[in-house]
């Protein structure tokens, strides 16, 4: 873990950080650097880690999609770069660890699209965002998806068909991140939502972020069927029968996993 | 109506108010209570009341599953606990009366999914709301269903992962509540909101209610055949045309029903 | 384009407004009025401007169906209103110019509809939004369906289970509008959102637009298949390759289309 050109990796305790590390490319994604990303996410997915925080190094979180490496590239060829741009989308909301984005810059197009695809995400109040796409050039499509899944409609219209970057607090008004807090506090407060976010059983929680993901975006009756299944099962595993048990009891739980 | 164990059921006027009254179990939603609640709804869905009141005695509004109860079950008494809550929940919302939560106190797990699975809520502001599954035991599952079907996928994140409660204001401004009242003045603005909400043709409004949980969690071209089909039907019904005919005479509507 | 007894159609430089001048019948939207607004934005659709504002003269932007239309139909008859009200609300959404809503005064039931069919929407302060079917006769079916698409689902349910309206600002809070604005800079505000919203490859914000709202309402899986293949395709377009060069080479962009 660690040997990557774009980015930084580091493993303190049970919390992954993956840093974007090409700030003289504003951490734009190129297939490379999102082919590391996906790497980097299936590792730590894999790994025993809690939770993973998203950063980057730099004047912006992330440009988005590199225009350099687009333009060079044929419709197979871009097909191919948002299969893969979607594919990294997906796995951080499919890695059973608690994912957040720490925030401390511009995020725009794929970059915000980081942004709403992490479970959580905190803002320095000096960060941006916003799906430049709606300038009138290459649109936002596929930003849209996961920000659509996170704001109401009237502001992903002004988003997307604007391409003006909103800043921190109205992002959290609206709720695309969970927090925009002063700058000098961005590290401690990621860290505080993350503990409060990553206690308890790993087996239980993972699963529980894997089966919230099943159930949006479907008729409520779909997603009970889901829900109840996965929670009876649940309620066997070691976690929650620890859990039920420390209560009952009067004690402080003993996680087994 | 009104022998119950755990429940207290009055009928005055044209409102049934259901209060959980197990305060030394913090009214936890063990099978037998789970049983009284769907019987109460489903004995004040059939009778000809405008309203539904759902509140609670003691110091919590509910607590959610009794873990005394699910930890003796194996998993088919899991799921059969669970298949009962869930019926539970969509009886709240497929009865044709407005169901309004009056909400004293905290809720949580299933005790917070009932005020989600309710049309309306109006909390004290003392009163808080927790998914505490996310601390890391019995992940809340099914709760998470309605919750994430009246709030932001970010703020449902958190709420699930960190299992930590947030105050009325705060759920109020996350759409999980309609209101948050100083606690004085908790049943003058309950059956303020009440008023409001049920007057008028009594079968117009049961299917107006029973349409927008069917349309609801659909591509909008699949919600539009389904409003349209009802809402040409209830044109012929006696409420509409009665509607209609005080609008365009300029009198008070006799509602029919 | 403007042989409307219903409407102004005027046309000034990209923009097509279309304003219902109906002021005496409060905008209600008869069978003929609903003819003349789908054959206006049909026409707008097809014609070369980028953006269309749709605004109201009188007391009200609109009160919604005629009831002196409607108590005259049979079902058959008020279902092919409902279908042709329905299309009217969908053409909104599939024209490929960006819509906005200058709202300067009260809108209710297929008004408010109108509204929440809109892409973009700015509202005077004293303007209000209402469901009043839900004071009791004729429930607002499928008014709720764009309405419970842009705000919270108990928001929802207060709107259309009520029937009272909100101000403005709650709009604007709630998501159902962009923004609440002071009465004398309505007009300023709506052109300077408009030309943002409009900037651009005329093509590519088209189908930009037009992709959103395939990709709602759906699973997340299935709005990236759609969102990745209409933006590998869009890349090869002219405005994509423009805004790329230009970006790439720090110059402004000459949109082609």
């Amino acid at each position: 873990m660690g040997d990557y050109e774009y980015l930084l990796v580091k493993h303190d305790a049970d919390t992954v950080r993956i840093t974007m590390n090409r700030p003289e490319r504003r951490n734009a994604l190129s297939g490379a650097h999102l082919l590391e990303l996906l790497d980097a996410f299936e590792k730590a997915g894999r790994g025993d880690a809690t939770g993973i925080v998203l950063a980057a190094e730099g004047k912006a979180f992330s440009s988005g999609h590199d225009f350099a490496d687009v333009a060079a590239r044929d419709l197979a060829g871009v097909r191919d770069l948002l299969t893969l741009c979607t594919k990294v989308m997906r796995t951080i909301e499919s890695v059973p660890q608690v994912v957040i984005a720490r925030v401390h810059a511009l995020a725009t197009a794929a970059g915000c699209q980081l942004v709403a695809s992490c479970d959580l995400a905190v803002a320095a109040e000096s960060a941006a965002f916003a799906l430049p796409g709606g300038k009138g050039g290459w649109f936002c499509h596929t930003p849209a998806v996961p920000v659509a899944r996170n704001i109401g409609r009237k502001r992903l219209m002004e988003l997307a068909m604007t391409g003006d970057p909103i800043d921190a607090r109205t992002a959290a008004e609206w709720g695309l991140i969970n927090y925009a807090v002063p700058d000098a506090e961005l590290d401690a407060r990621v860290d505080e939502l993350l503990a409060r976010a990553t206690r308890g059983s790993r087996f239980s929680k993972g699963v529980g972020k894997q089966t919230l993901y099943a159930q949006l975006d479907r008729p409520e009756a779909d997603a009970y069927d889901i829900a109840v299944e996965v929670m009876a099962s649940m309620s066997q595993a070691a976690g929650a029968k620890e859990g039920m048990a420390a209560f009952l009891e009067k004690r402080r739980a003993v996680w087994p996993d």
